[in-house]
């Protein structure tokens, strides 16, 4: 399953990359390859300074070795070795009417002393991010996201929507990232599915990413944009920044093990703005921004 | 003790932004009064684009009650009531040869249930942290602290300024926020220093705050940059908030106890940038500060 899976995110990287290339039309992702001390390593593909994509990175990793000592603590095991891989993609674009969008597929196995699997499991999901909220690409998202998920278990897109939810809240401004997606974590073997079928599920959603968001872009490319809006976007991706340095857990597990920096941060958007205590004009589309983001909303009935 | 530092606080505030105001000569502080549901509130005062100063506030707070249940963790108590007081400050300068500086002074009481101190401290300290390092600001700014330091005990200020190289280390960088200053914790009262001691020690260090920035503000304000010296200045303030928001104690307790965000969060910088691996080039002015950021240096001798 390590190497069909490993297989499986090598090819989709190139596939996203040079999808986002022929969108961008300008710039072109770099390639850095780099290797982890305790074994394994990534290829991380940075785009900046685009026509559509002020900055972004597809970045897929394979890790392995000893447990760190902070999975250890988290699965409370006193040694063991571990596989890790997976893909990672964050995109910035330079118009404040595309979203960002946020995805993330992994695959994870744990041995015992033999090298026998203990446990395996998927995890994962994607996210968007709208600096101005089209309630239309919400629905397609939304809907890409289930049509997705519907092939495997009706229960799979509500339970799955409703986790990333709760997962992607900025709790001290009590409000969420963005509207949401998909997230899923541990989806191991058990009676109902085995670990193919979860293979099949999470590959699905990975196939439906460019489907999900690359229309969207397609459809606000062109919208003219002024420094008002550049500035709310700016404003809002410090939001995101607060989300990812303050509360992700995949951010927060990379800092502190030694993971390498600069694929984990790529995530950080390339300017951003604090201004004190903003805020929007009321019934303005910045307002209504923030009262879907105050009240997460159902987008598929 | 606590009305006394208080108003201590209260007067420098005063001071403080008096003085910055004369130094800005262009914008002028906003005043947010704000309560505390659970007791107490604060004075935030926040400068924006300004001649000088691009973004800064220097507030001050007096909240108190029942501890919140991350304090009573913290200190192993199953109940009590405290009372807390300080003045914070971050002053982000427009001109990246103008470092920015951060000072806090804090005194919390902590009582048993008849209502009598149980414990009492004071906590707190001053720091540099420049984009373009001129050795001489650095060592006028550690003179200064020496000197208040120097007043009250000599093992004070390479003790504190030790700490605060400690503190202000981004982990995940491996490198400092910048170069320091004085930092200082749990001053309590003990065999060689009363209560009083320690409040006389603390208003020293707070009353030598303008002399020890001041006159470098003074001093590099005319310089003329250009926009690749902005740029580093921006990128250099995403360590900030890397520092601020992964790293800062106070920064994460307030976030995480329901504190007043706006006040908490005016510590991040205006304008900010992250850039997929960045590289100075050797021997440059950029390249030199982060080899002091990545060897914290001694001053004074």
């Amino acid at each position: 399953m390590k190497e069909q899976f490993f297989k499986y995110i090598q090819e989709l990287q190139d596939t996203i990359t040079s999808t986002l290339e022929k969108i961008d039309g300008k710039a072109t992702f770099k390639e850095d390859n780099w290797q982890r001390a305790e074994g394994g390593g990534g290829r991380t593909r940075v785009i900046e300074n685009g026509a559509i994509f002020e900055k972004g990175g597809v970045n897929i990793s394979k890790v392995f070795g000893e447990l760190p000592e902070a999975l250890r603590k988290q699965f409370g095991v006193e040694e063991g070795h571990f596989f890790a891989c997976g893909l990672s993609l964050v995109l910035h674009p330079t118009n404040p009417f595309i979203p960002t969008v946020h995805a993330n597929w992994r695959y994870f196995e744990m041995y015992d002393s033999t090298g026998a699997i203990v446990t395996q499991w998927f995890g994962g999901g994607q996210d968007l991010t709208p600096y101005y909220l089209f309630d239309e690409d919400a629905i397609h998202f939304h809907q890409t996201c289930k049509n997705a998920c519907d092939k495997h278990h009706p229960e799979f897109y509500p339970k799955f929507k409703k986790t990333c939810d709760e997962y992607f809240w900025n709790a001290h401004r009590n409000e969420a990232r963005g509207i949401g997606g998909l997230f899923f974590d541990y989806l191991k073997e058990n009676e109902e599915f085995t670990i193919e079928d979860r293979y099949n599920f999470v590959t699905q959603v990975g196939d439906s990413f460019l489907e999900s968001y690359v229309p969207i872009v397609q459809k606000r490319k062109e919208i003219a944009f002024a420094k008002k809006h550049k500035d709310w976007q700016e404003i809002r991706r410090g939001r995101y920044v607060e989300f990812n340095l303050v509360h992700d857990r995949g951010t927060l597990f990379g800092l502190k093990t030694n993971g390498r920096i600069e694929s984990i941060l790529m995530s950080l958007p390339p300017t951003v703005q604090w201004v004190y205590n903003q805020e929007s004009e009321d019934n303005s589309l910045e307002a209504r921004l923030l009262e879907v983001l105050k009240n997460p909303k159902k987008w598929i009935y």
